[in-house]
């Protein structure tokens, strides 16, 4: 397997294929322009400027796209960047797919669409299950291939339907411990709640937010898409079936400061906001405790309150440091 | 014109026609059931019991009936409540319209009508033009009938529809004043913006919150129904005008914490949400001078952070004490 | 079986054995004491007055103990409470075993003491395994027998092993699910996390705080209980792993607004809260809708933000309401 | 008319008329002293660095002095500066008034005043009348210069004058749709709200806070100013009507939070400060909006509560980008 | 000396001279008005009823006057009442002189007006001297009379000289302790810090809060008699020192929040804000140690952030319960 | 006496004697490690840069080492450096002790040792005495000479001892002041109450917080300490004086917010917490003082809310700037 970003040392040349993340145009103090790129492979990111670019480049290298790239790696300021000697578009027989360049979530496409479909299985009140799947079906590709957030967790191609099935498979514990509990309406909660980061969001690869998401949401971006497809299914939204339903979507985020329209007053939107933290927070600090030694503390988590976290030395179960 | 409840004094019989605003059954210490009502005509609000309530008594003396009722007025821990010696229904040539028992906005609905049009007449943009015709169409008899809130401000009928064009002639006002105001979208979101409340509140007479208004809110009812009109009209909700129109109304809380899924983010947004503040304020705090003397303080004021509020002795302008 | 409290309706003659919850002694109009009790059965609490009550009635008719009582449900104020006719302690004979007159744990002693040593079983570090074993060991009465707390969640007999033992099954799925998870270390965490409530409560019966419960807290009470075991035992509690269980209990309240000292800085102590908090409101919320008819909202619940929870009409798991 | 800043572009030579709004002496890595310049014409503001400055060059090139000025406009650190060749004192024939190199109110001084005097006839309350009369009188020429605020709104020369002309015709609109607004305290208070800006800030070119008004605050100093007048002309400061007035000042910040010593108790009081803040806010996002292109965000506004606002591409009035 | 209100004991007759306190007129259920009083006397409060009061009575039983009563004390819903059977007012011989009937500071009029001399003498800035002299001297009746609060703290006649001497006591010692502090300008500050109660009360015998203490607060009326009386003297307020006192008695708050203007900016402000707070405190605190037996907790103390306090068991050395 | 660091000026070659406060080893952009020091000695800090460190350079020059140093004072971006010409470690024989070189508290250790002694006599309490006088021997050598916090206050070797002492003196004014005052339980509580600091942070020369400081913190470190020496001299922790005691030390960070687990529930638990804050408070503006011109403001102390502090121009008893 070919080398990545992070297999190289500083002062060695580097020789590897790259995915556009970011491209910035500048101008330098020369007056002329450069483009401050954030290259991105499986390994993680890193920032390269690339001067005195002419308009043909400005044109052709923009984000998410492949290069072929030749530099050398370097320190600025305390962070790597590479110095670029020659750069090109790679070409699709060389590997041009986006795709093979992002970080993906642990299990496969097919793998959580099928899973996924085991849990729709289970919801028997026949609208829920109706709106559910057509829904999916709507937006299955995004669906699939989207990150849960642009930066706080789950930030990985997959992210999102594989944030989705953690909750599931939470959901699926609870409501075995629990017979009070709705497991319609908890599943079908679940599997619509973040549903909207298709359309908060620009795309899989290279995430930003959108207008619509900026100034809409995701949460009422679900609920429009909740109330259109009812509607095209003659299913009367103003049914206490369909006003749960909308509810679950609404109320996920627990606290109206969080943007929730209105606060959980159902037991089921209640565990629904419960368990979507619980699985982005265990995201968060697993992934925060690849990047430190035992027995030292992460960095500050800006998702967990800017609080640190120690990782043991002793006696851990946490996967080894990358 | 007959005399209405604050027209007699402590401790006079009464004899009038009144409202069934609230009538909660409850059980007395001999066992028996009795009915603690909540009567109302346009001079304001008084309660009574009426003991021994049989069950045709309870299905008939339902809040919304017009009832006649000869009694007594007296004091019960400091506060009016009659003491019923009989009642009946009201019948139709009595006059048994439970419009005509409530509190009215100051103009008629015809008035209020005709100037709302002249506003939708300078919506430029055919989109929001169309959505606010449709959508004032489908809901016109509560728009004009419906209180703007269940007790903070305009609580009276018609009040929704008064308190909107308040707010448009306040916009009308600072559209001049500042040109760089879109006025179409300024107006068409003060028309839409508390429309939601139609579905929120239960009816236009005895009014209280329903499971919907509860579950979902009246921001994202209204939302809902602009979703739907659109799609009925084949309007695209994702051009920039139609996020724009809902985002005026998602936003016109302000502040998360008040229940709007997002915050302004168009100059137009901030208007409407400063200018639907001033005058809520304005009128719960005309109405709560009404009530008190010249050269004293108000109560304390729930929707204005449990103030109180000094009515001047001297060279005031406002309307005299109820 | 015996007639309970709400097997009676208002103005029906009772006769039944009750445990006095609460007994306050007060000054009647005429200058003579009285008691205002609380009585208690498994179906419930009632209030009632004892008027002219003597020295001797003041001395024996304490909280903690049963009585034989005839007398006449009422309604005072909308609410339930007994006018005695007569009363006088029971005999053992007769039964008078506080514990036969409180609300229990759906599960009996002994099957949650086994379920608990299974999972102390699997506490593989061993100062862990060793100082959960003491400590149990030294308050197994109480923990077994005492509620979780006074009244917002598991208030009954028994409640604070239940809920416990709530959180070990939901610990025992989270771990399952996400391998990173150090399972000894939150499972010896959960085990104790509350053990203070036992020094922080009065009993288990009639229960109250003490003055070491609001003076020092059970989060300190349980540190101050492992500091001193530990010593017992030889265990350096400045070792990691000491720190780490020691950080577990004084976090588990997540924010130090709650009262934890120290706010979560492990993946377990994270989880732990997370897993406390989400067990205590399933509990709140399915004691809250068992009070309530389908299609209603429960009363405003303090322990939840003073929220209201909607019970739906249709296609509901939850339990018939009492 | 001659090139502004802004006309040049980088790597341009220039050549012009510059007045100074900063100057910091500094100490370079030489030893040696250089002046950290920032020059400003209508146009805008432009740092620059002036080397080996001997002590006659740091005494005359202060902060409110004109000088010509010719170098060449570069970029630093992404930012334009200019990089000096020659400098020298503007002399009064080449034209040195500071007011011609400040960017200035919309409207002119005479304008303004006469439109101000027109409102002050309004105010019918004889006290009200001549405390305005003279505060005004005595702080005429700052109040027709002054910006409104350092840099948060109305931050040009004769912006304090305008912001409160801007209020005077808000507050017009409104007396005029409510009847029970009492104008004339309307009036006095609206004008009278900022006058101890005059105070709080140093002057109207290179403004900066006053030891007085970081601590006393231009709140406080008007009404230091009321109170002294008042004396003055033996108006009783006891009066009913003199409290109002003050009272309107010392409310408007609304909030205690903000520095109001009290919150409004009068609805004139509550009317000021919501056209204080509706008025600002429109002026920072029109202001805002003329920095960013048609379909996209602003930067973050700090007076805003860090929101970001958004450009609308189609069918907007907003005035043409700078 | 003669018996106090609480030397009675429940169901005794009572025959004593009391001070009228508060004295509501309300309507009773026979129509006919009565008065609702407040009496009060060293040890304590007291409340009754005055049946069929005629337009004299209310006339003359008026808050601030003495009478002469004969009646039964009682119990009325748990709390103390007198039942009236004669009541007429006292004439001067009888001593009718309000004074005799309230709380006292623990120290004389003499005492603390003899120890505050002492303290000016040793404020040497002779401007700060000048001032505090005068605005002694012209609210000298007020200042030693007046209660410190209305009812928070130090709520007895005296109580504004007895706070203001104890924290000049408390500030000689942190003024000796470190001799960076500013003495003069801590007791200048001390001494003014609450001057302005004396113009927001009422008055010394039957507090309440004016208008004007309702709408510009006592921190503005204090500077508000600052400004006058440097005027007056031909006084600077511009100059640094006059800047600092104002400074010292707007920010005695601590926080905005609170009512302060401003925030505390010198070394000396923020000393005497916290030597206010510890003074209230403690006074606080040791009255309501006085209300309950040793080895049981206080009621929740408003002031207090709603605490309960411990008064210990043993080893104490708290006044005995009252 | 030898020169120190700021006797040197900007430009001037330096030789002198510094401990290492801090060495922070990172890579240069040619690839080749360096050192970035932190110097001290008692007149301030400084920084240095120490290209191409070898292993053993790495190895010897660590924080709490004194080295003997030749070089350059210089200016970088603003901040003095020194350019580092010659480096070896000093001998004893040259003077080794970092106590030497790190600021010391204004007393001696023999002196606050002696003070200390001195109130530890008057803790009549025997249980409290012998707790008091244990823990101290127990830490003595690290109470006399650690600092009482990393940065904010008292951050100077002794500073703890100093702090704690500066505290009991108040105590001592207080105590008199207020009879209700139990001084044993406050010279107890203030004695023990931020000996935590000894464990929490990691040395008196080099401070950083432990792992145990971290995640236990110095509140329930103390607290910790007082149950293991109870134990070990049989005083019972469940009496009322032991519980006293340790609420004083787990309640004297006022708020829970501050890290209290439990809030002031004891007249000397509230005094302590403010006595605490306001020696605190006072270290920070002294200190703050010192660092600039009389007529100038401070910059923003995190400790003191971000507030700048004015220094007075005139009349003024602060010490000289540094």
């Amino acid at each position: 397997m070919a080398k990545q970003i992070f297999d190289y040392e500083n002062g060695q040349d580097m020789k590897l294929a790259l995915l556009i993340k970011g491209a910035e145009v500048r101008i330098a103090k020369n007056g002329k322009k450069f483009i401050a790129f954030t290259f991105q492979d499986p390994s993680g990111h890193i920032t390269a400027k690339f001067w005195d670019a002419s308009e043909d480049d400005i044109a052709q290298y923009q984000p998410g796209v492949v290069v072929l790239l030749s530099g050398k790696r370097e320190l600025y300021q305390g962070k790597p960047q590479i110095k670029i000697y020659t750069m090109r578009l790679a070409t699709q027989e060389e590997g041009n797919d986006p795709e093979n360049y992002v970080e993906h979530a642990p299990e496969s496409k097919d793998d959580m669409g099928q899973e996924l479909n085991d849990f729709i299985f289970q919801i028997t009140n026949a609208n829920w299950n109706r709106v559910v799947r057509r829904l999916l079906a709507d937006h299955k590709q995004e669906f699939l291939t989207y990150p849960a957030a642009k930066s706080n967790h789950h930030a990985f191609a997959g992210g999102l339907a594989f944030h989705t099935l953690s909750i599931l498979r939470l959901a699926k514990s609870v409501a075995g411990q629990y017979p009070a509990v709705n497991k319609s309406l908890l599943y079908a909660g679940a599997i619509l709640h973040d549903l909207g980061k298709t359309m908060e969001l620009s795309s899989a690869v290279s995430t930003d937010y959108t207008m619509e998401g900026n100034m809409i949401g995701h949460i009422v971006l679900v609920d429009e898409e909740i109330v259109r497809v009812a509607n095209d299914m003659k299913i009367d939204i103003h049914q206490e079936d369909m006003i749960m339903l909308r509810h679950m979507i609404l109320a996920h985020h627990g606290l109206l400061e969080y943007g929730s329209p209105v606060r959980p007053e159902l037991l089921e939107a209640q565990i629904l906001h419960d368990l979507d933290e619980l699985d982005a927070e265990i995201n968060m600090l697993t992934t925060a405790y690849q990047h430190v030694d035992p027995g030292t503390f992460t960095e500050r988590l800006f998702g967990m309150d800017n609080r640190r976290f120690y990782r043991p030395e002793n006696g851990q179960t946490y996967p080894d440091p990358k």
